[in-house]
């Protein structure tokens, strides 16, 4: 596993509990020996020339060397006009995929037991076109924008994501119903693409039928994909499922080889520099991470030792049920991992 | 409560199973003694002057003098252009609001305890609108049209809904850090609307983030009120909680005091004509439609004698996991009715 040498990822530590729970994952890297060099960058927006806003040079000069990110959770300063730091990221490196396994967690109780499912969002268009006019005073319209391009884009990326994960199906999530040309268009690219991929089972429903089935029984679903806003809306729906943000791993696909991986909980203020952070969502991200980079191996590893500690219930984070810090947690994980040696 | 004397209601028996289920919706009003007479109505749209959709005259002059509805399932046939019966009738009646309570049903089995929420959508504009355009080959444009009008229209019926049902709090419903305009006028009116509101706790909450507490714990929603498109997301989510379409009631609340009940499953012509169909989500419509007239103590008692029979589970249909036919149900339920007295 060595001969490839050591490759550089970008790490985004973040604001709040970022920095505690991206050291966190660092020890826990460096535990399993896994072959990853970090460059640490800062990407809070600048004004740059012309008042745009943008992330900083060096941030992303480093991706676009690196092409592997890992980023912790992000305040988006409050100052007037101020981008949302997601969509900036997302829209700098043309971040299209957002793609979030949801795996039950053995040990870690919730109503759910046995969901496996992965949610792809198209994350570039949609109802997040930016684009509103007052029509008249009082009457206010808002653009959803769907193009071939990224429907095609994405609907690829779904299938080809099943096919190299040993998926067996992919649902495309739509309102087709009422939105005919604009759902419609990206179902049709759907079925289109469908229709290369004739190993994975191809169905398409209804937003709103995905939702009820999803709480009556999730494990019916497999690889979902959809426009951007029931993305956002489903994503995090079976985030909830498995027991919230804290144990859900997030990735982000990008043009030309790059990939974010992050977790998607908030920054925590209260409980910032306290070391009671919980690591899981960044560290299982990291493991994402490590699979897409073809490191299987430490992926599993790592994600074995974190598994096991959860189950194993005797050292976790109070937001985990526990009472045991941070570091502990972390301790334990490091232990596990060097025992699997 | 015989003072009032018999007051007219529209029945739409409606597809498939909807005779049946509506046959027995009558028989248990009649156990009970409610003092409602059915004006029956068939609503399957027929091209007007001009080729304009709409729905038969007799059926519109019914509803015109009832004010009242009552509906089956609806198929909406294939023709081409013909529009979907459910939007149509929201269109002709102005049914502004969608009410559904979503309720825990002792003895119905589900992942939750004790939901106990009201969601309310807006149901005549938003991403319904109907105006969508090809921008060139490959790019399609979807409008989501906001008024302020439907906005404070919609709050005023949550927030009045709310202190008539003696409800404590409302949740607005919202993606106004996407959609800065629309979900910002929308939340606007509601926020205005909550002033003048002072008993009831007002919240306001991204969709995203009512999505994942939702499926954690329901317990914590009370009333929700929001846009079109997240009204038909969330109702059929909360529905699922509670044993999905099958038991859950939902109102359609019009301007000029018009207002239908209707079952919100399917029509199941698998199952039509059989003596299977399950009646319990057009009945507690139906018990929605006797509070919504002020007979209470009928409504009390049909609900009673409902859910007697489901927590009993004796006499239950197959998808409510019993082996008994749709008559047998309904007599069981109109035995407890009658028992009542
Ligand atoms: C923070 C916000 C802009 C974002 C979104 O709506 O996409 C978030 O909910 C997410 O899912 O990443
Ligand atoms: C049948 C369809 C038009 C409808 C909708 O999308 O509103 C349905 O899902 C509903 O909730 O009544």
């Amino acid at each position: 596993p060595f001969s490839r040498g050591i490759q550089t990822v970008t790490l985004i530590p973040g604001d709040g509990i970022g920095p505690e729970i991206s050291s966190a994952v660092m020890k826990i890297f460096e535990a399993a020996k896994a072959p990853i060099g970090w460059e640490e960058r800062n990407v809070t927006a600048i004004k740059g020339p012309g008042g745009k806003w943008m992330i900083p040079l060096d941030a992303k000069e480093s991706m676009d060397k690196s092409k592997i990110g890992l980023k912790g959770p992000l305040k988006t300063p409050i100052a007037a006009g101020h981008p949302s730091m997601n969509l900036l990221l997302r829209k700098t490196f043309d971040l299209y995929a957002n793609v979030r396994p949801c795996v039950s967690i053995e040990g870690y109780k919730t109503p759910y037991t046995d969901v496996d499912l992965v949610t792809i969002r198209e994350n570039t268009e949609g109802e997040y076109s930016g684009i509103e006019h007052v029509i008249v005073e009082g009457v206010v319209q808002s653009i959803k924008l769907i193009t071939e391009d990224a429907s095609r884009r994405i609907a690829e990326y779904a299938f080809e994501y099943a096919r190299n994960n040993q998926r067996s199906s992919v649902t495309a999530v739509h309102k087709a119903n009422i939105m005919r040309m604009s759902d419609g268009l990206f179902l049709r690219k759907c079925r289109e693409v469908a229709e290369n991929f004739k190993d994975i089972k191809f169905t398409e429903m209804y937003l709103d039928t995905v939702c009820l089935n999803m709480v009556q029984d999730p494990t019916q679903f497999d690889v979902l994909v959809m426009p951007n806003l029931y993305g956002d809306i489903l994503s995090d729906l079976c985030a909830g499922l498995i027991g919230g943000l804290g144990v859900t791993p997030s990735g982000n696909i990008g043009a030309n080889g790059v990939a974010i991986f992050e977790s998607v909980h908030g920054t925590a203020p209260d409980i910032a520099g306290l070391d009671m952070a919980n690591p899981t969502a960044l560290l299982l991200s990291a493991v994402m991470m490590l699979r897409h980079m073809g490191l299987h191996g430490y992926g599993k590893k790592i994600e074995a030792a974190c598994f096991d500690t959860i189950r194993d219930k005797k050292v976790l984070t109070k937001d985990l049920g526990g009472n045991s810090k941070c570091s502990e947690f972390t301790a334990e994980i490091c232990r596990r991992v060097q025992d699997m040696d």
